[in-house]
């Protein structure tokens, strides 16, 4: 049973949902949005899909193409946000995190299924300008694999209840005790 | 018939499925994510509900309150993102806006469905720590309820087709005329 009227409750629904993401497709947290400020100094934002989730740790990870744009991005400024919107829960949950980017370990590009390995890499790069959409060479590149890393420095949620909205901010400096927000 | 092979195509479908998101609550561009710069400099993210689209114009309107955190975010750094991933078509829809915030007038306040102003006002603000979820009064207050533009700069969709990934850039300083990228 999902408890979204305590502090405790809300907090453990958080993680199992994010645990879901990892496992199941079809779950909402399996495609949250990664939002970081660009290059040019206005937010950006895009979808990703999450590959890890350790809730002992606080701590998120997805994989991305090191010449991507958020790669840039987060080396000038790790502070960005993972938002997921559960319909169903009519729950909302903010993650501020601090991120990083490393190389992908062999094992890590070896468990890559073969189809999914053609994101990574590619000529030219990503966000290039190419004439036609098949003027893309998407040839697989595990020196290109790159695995960002997503510190969670706290966590907002917004749970849409029939009686009333609940609003709490979890912040991983007081242990992710918990407060409630004003909505 | 949807047309994603083409640019013209691609662009036709976004303000289509945008302006869907005005007209229809289960449609995915109902609920998109906007994210700004936040005050301490790293990003923020939520989902808002797209109330109005101006295809024409190339902008989108949202309901916010004064009070709220984002307005703030928005008056410090007016350059956002609007993101919608629409599933069923493989579309992600990301808008690169630049937001202002106005007061509502007294007609746009008089269209909002009683039960939703409830959501403008209220003691305390949106983000104070409360000691319970019961611990705010709702009261709804026409003073606070504002309406946030977002001019849109550029407009970048990727369609994960079942033959390939399509990525395209549509800019407001060319006309939206559009090129394909490498995605």
């Amino acid at each position: 049973m999902s408890d979204l009227t305590t502090l405790e409750g809300t907090l453990g629904q958080v993680w199992q949902r994010l645990a879901r993401g990892v496992a199941d497709r079809r779950s909402p947290a399996r495609h949250p949005v990664l939002a970081t400020v660009g290059r040019g100094g206005g937010a950006e934002a895009r979808t990703v899909v999450l590959r890890g989730v350790d809730a002992a740790a606080g701590a998120l990870t997805f994989h991305t193409d090191l010449a991507s744009a958020k790669v840039a991005e987060i080396a000038a400024e790790p502070r960005g946000t993972v938002l997921i919107w559960d319909a169903k829960a009519q729950l909302q949950m903010r993650l501020r995190v601090v991120l990083a980017v490393r190389n992908g370990t062999q094992a890590e590009w070896a468990a890559v299924p073969e189809g999914a390995q053609r994101v990574y890499g590619g000529t030219p790069a990503p966000g290039a300008e190419i004439a036609r959409p098949d003027a893309h060479d998407p040839a697989p590149d595990p020196t290109r694999f790159a695995v960002v890393t997503a510190q969670v420095d706290a966590i907002e949620t917004l749970h849409l209840g029939q009686d009333r909205h609940r609003r709490a901010l979890f912040r991983r400096a007081d242990g992710f005790r918990g407060v409630w927000l004003a909505p």
